[in-house]
């Protein structure tokens, strides 16, 4: 059912470019910097997927927030509750439930992810509603069944050159450390075998929100962990550094090349030691307040960028969202249920006293992420197209769409070129829609250059040369993955 | 002179598509839920538009506010002053005037409204300038002379299905009265045949804004008409709550089905009932100050989210616009005369405290509007696409256009689907001008399907039923304007 | 290499039809009433451009905050350090870096403008790399020798009709003198000869920014210079409104016909005479502070825009910009050096004070120009389209560019028309640019157009007349540039 010009403009001249462009790009391999995968599915090499349910539905917030919108119970939908109320547990039900209102995806992305998806993952050419729904469940139980669509098979059919996870700060990294001792395992039969030794290239991210935001849920437990996990005792702002600056290098030990920072606002300020010690004391005791809060984060990010400049991994930012905006669905389901809602984000001025130190050392990347498509000409490619630090990050969230994309060339490359963002982030928990996600970007990007191609404002070797960039070449180099085997270069021999 | 293909992409593909698209649903009847008709216009049978003057330039100020805009004086315009003065009197001379500086419409949606007006409604299919004016004037005077010129002819003729004015609280709604009286009279020859009685369909929209808002013109004045028309002695916060649920309750058994409000910001906050009582009673003493005012809306906002839980109304709401920018114009010429001018909008912060509230009913309806265009994919779409309660109104004022509808498809449809949103509202005074922006409305919706059609996103079946939705289906149901005959179900019986 | 269709869309009926509107203007000559070229460059009719590195890259801060975001040193640049520090002063290895890295501009402006101005302008139809560089120089290096290289010579062969250069309040204006007395020199041969006498017509535009802004560099030092050359000892508010009204009329007779004003915001507010007093006098002792500055300049606004009433210049507004946002680049090369990044900036509520005061004069012309995109439709647009003194200057900066004249004409011309607009402004310090960038504006437009007609929105009659106002006539009249020789009219016979 999928056409093979999809995407494309319809105009016959552009079309033709496009494909041709595309047809050149396809079948690089995938680089996925950002994301948030979960590393257990790659620890366990029978790792199963589970019901289409599990696969489909539940792990993905952008489906039942918008089957939400239109009335359904999210216990309908087997979404787990923070009291362990009851849920429906049917999985086939669920599965009905979601396929009598897929009708609602209609011209949104996941409406197109989850129909390409389902053709060229697992070979299903029939639309999804109500009535196909059994048999589609049916089919889809099979495929699950089979080995081929473990994980660990998957990572290899889909082509996948590197996957980053992102990692809590006080993680200890133990599924990592699992896949790391798999590929230190004979594998006589090479790379991607599914045998005893596997090659997958699965690395951390540094994320260390929840010990650097003052409110974050359970902060101060999560100091207690930070102090666990690296064996420094936290006590006072310089033990806090040191603990942190302990788990980044562990963490780049285990093949980490990036952080990554959530805030409200991108706000930057740097404190004195002793401003910074204070707030940190009343942090421990319980009594930092909002203000303390947004300082002592505004100043984190300057220390975290000081520390990029140190350890060399690249630093990303993803301000704006204002993070579980309905309180009672917080209360009964817990964060991430699609009720993050994003705000009007300033960068200019908030992010000066950063750049003012740090923006115009090459040894640091700022990789800059918005939802907040107003700031990408007027803000975010301006200080792209100046500061050596500064790059962009592709659309994010609700932007990973073909508009967002669209919006994303139309309104960075004229001021900041391609050649200061970083190609594609498939950002997502959803680990079969990742080959999809990628596609929808290389049709979009080649499509896009052929619209200038077209326009006679590049010629057909640029728009070539810049298709493989944004594919695979810029992301590769902004996230410093192009240095061969980090495993190597850690000092762990392995036998191949 | 007018082409069927207009407004459609110039793409043979999309434009093919977009056409049968179009021809599919371009006959389907107008539900209008959203406009400022005045009611007295179907009042009285013999009800005549005066002339074209009248019907075209005095009560349009999208038309006087760009004359003005090039230094022609709103006096020379026959405009109304509010002291008196004098002003051209002469309607040939002023639609001379109008017709000489047409030009300045040019790729307007004011131009194409009148264009179309002049041909489909009038037949005449001849530019509107200087040289022509007199001779257009003429033949509108003719025609508008003929019975099939009246109001109700007309709402016959441009098959309107149902049409809502917007109303005060305090109005008494006597021409609804009377439209409903008449509705009630025998009538032979059935629906639309303009003789003893008549069945049209015009409902009226609760808009207390001038008794919500403190600082509105005439507020003390306005409770008093408040208490006299809904026979409560309004003296407190309590009696001032019952006497607005008694105006609703008029305003539902007269065939309301929805509120209105207006507010310079979406700013919503709870008031505890003390603090409510001590602002209204500040108020009544005429001693509220500009906090009070914000406050005070901010909590009857909450409040009217609550009356509509309970009743049913549907709440819109839409804010963001400047009132009377031009203060030297207000004094002269009154509100309402192209001197409004929009500002930035914050919906995510703002509602929240509404939405935490009353969010997850399912029994409200709020339909958010907005003049900040940045919010589409930012704000409203992430609200719409996830709380049960919101909606997305269409484009609305200066964006009831080609590239207005673009930029709501653009940025609404990939995160809150269609059917997060309310199809199409003409929100116009201007009667004659309500074909032309629904069909200008179908005609969009068509080409942008059309356009997802090509790329081949949706197949054509869907893009049918989508089509269908958003010229009727949508509207109809959104607005809760499906449920058969509400006079009927008001236990009105009528003889037919 | 340039293609004759360039920038116009691939679909062919709208671009036969930009095609044809194109070539009904392309010919018509350049108004250039705003921009930064150094009036000495037609001061000394021997003038020579100097290197390639001269012409094309010192002055170009579009061109070196590129190569300075990708790690390439400004000193490797040749951009003078403030210092006086050691920096590159070999321009063809100057010239290599920058033709080494000139893929970087790839979809950019920039890299429009350098390839049709070498090949349009200096005939050199191979593309700039590291390979062709040295190669290209020599050619450039040859052209520019040659008489006709020479600024009169381009001016001539530009067809430019007029051109406005910016020049602060207390410039004496010494190189306009030179021009107006060259253009009193017997001439033989007609204009553009490169004689003795030279008729090109370059006229001064008022710019007080650095004695408007209490917190200009150097204020107090202007403030000196300024009662120097206006003859006024500036000892209080009432010399300082003198000495500004005697430069205005200076600058005005010496052929300006508008002003200029850059602000962080268009915040305007009036002081009372005893508050602008007071601050003026805390400024004078060096006392002002932030606030001051800021309420200082809300007033002056409003008291340029009186003058502006009193003596019919045409007063330009460019607010919105964060200058020297990296204060290291700053401090070690100056001003202008590509690191100001434009903010979010608010019009609607800043501005009205000015437009209660004068905003319904037709005497006052205001030309509102914007880096924040978001306000074109939101705001500027409806501030247009009805207030008398308010027209929108063209797409500014950043926004100079294929996808920036998109957005303007789609946002903006539905609310305001095209004739509450002005037309062109270049803005450039990079004399040879001026004809490119023209000419992107003029195929942009017309390709608009175009699109318009394929849409039977304009018919072809319709959508000439506009392409003729919008490359010629919208600017002319805008800038009161039509009323003949400002010379004459000013009573200065002249002999030809």
């Amino acid at each position: 059912m999928l056409h093979p010009d999809r995407y494309f403009s319809p105009d016959p001249a552009q079309r033709e470019i496009a494909r041709a462009l595309y047809q050149h790009i396809a079948q690089l391999p995938l680089i996925c910097p950002h994301g948030h995968v979960d590393p257990r599915t790659f620890a366990d090499e029978h790792f199963s997927f589970g019901t289409p349910t599990d696969l489909f539905i539940l792990p993905d917030h952008y489906i039942f927030r918008m089957l939400y919108s239109q009335g359904i119970a999210m216990e309908a939908l087997g979404i787990p509750r923070a009291d362990a109320g009851a849920v429906e547990n049917d999985h086939r039900k669920i599965w009905q439930t979601f396929a009598e209102n897929f009708y609602l995806f209609r011209g949104t992305p996941t409406g197109i992810w989850i129909t390409d998806e389902l053709e060229t993952i697992f070979g299903i050419d029939e639309n999804l509603n109500g009535e196909s729904a059994p048999r589609l469940y049916d089919a889809l139980v099979e495929k699950l069944a089979a080995p081929e669509f473990r994980p660990r098979a998957l990572y290899e059919k889909f082509n996948i050159e590197v996957l980053c996870t992102t990692d809590a700060a006080i993680d200890p990294l133990e599924s990592h450390q699992k896949i790391r001792a798999s590929s230190m395992l004979p594998s006589p039969r090479g790379r991607g075998d599914g045998g005893e030794g596997w090659r997958g290239d699965i690395r951390p991210t540094f994320r260390p929100d929840n010990v650097l935001n003052l409110d974050a849920a359970n902060w101060r437990a999560n100091i207690d962990a930070l102090a666990r996990v690296s064996g420094i005792d936290v006590h006072d702002y310089s033990s806090y550094i040191s603990a942190l600056e302990q788990r980044r290098a562990f963490f780049k030990q285990m093949g980490a090349t990036a952080t990554d920072h959530a805030a409200v606002t991108p706000y930057t300020n740097e404190l004195s030691k002793v401003n910074a010690e204070n707030i940190f004391q009343r942090a421990l005791r319980g009594a930092a307040d909002a203000n303390d809060a947004a300082q002592f984060t505004a100043h984190m990010l300057i220390e975290m960028a000081r520390m990029s400049v140190d350890d060399g991994l690249v630093m990303q930012l993803h301000p704006g969202s204002f993070r579980n905006h309905n309180e009672s669905v917080y209360k009964k389901f817990g964060a991430d249920k699609g009720a993050d809602i994003p705000i009007a984000t300033e960068y200019t001025r908030n992010l000066q006293p950063l750049l003012n130190k740090f923006g115009n050392d090459a040894r640091l990347t700022l990789i800059l992420f918005t939802l907040d498509e107003t700031t990408y000409s007027r803000e975010l490619a301006p200080l792209a197209g100046h500061y050596p630090a500064v790059k962009l990050g592709p659309p994010w969230w609700f932007y990973d769409s073909l508009n967002g994309f669209h919006h994303f060339f139309d309104n960075v490359v004229e001021t900041a070129g391609i050649y200061n963002t970083v190609g594609f982030n498939d950002d997502t928990r959803a680990f079969a829609s990742i080959p999809v996600r990628h596609d929808v970007w290389r049709r979009a990007t080649t499509n896009w250059l052929a619209g200038l191609v077209t326009r006679h404002i590049l010629d057909e070797n640029e728009a070539m040369d810049m298709a493989r960039e944004l594919a695979y070449g810029l992301a590769k180099r902004a996230y410093k993955l192009e240095t061969g085997d980090w495993r190597l270069a850690n000092g762990n021999d392995r036998v191949s």
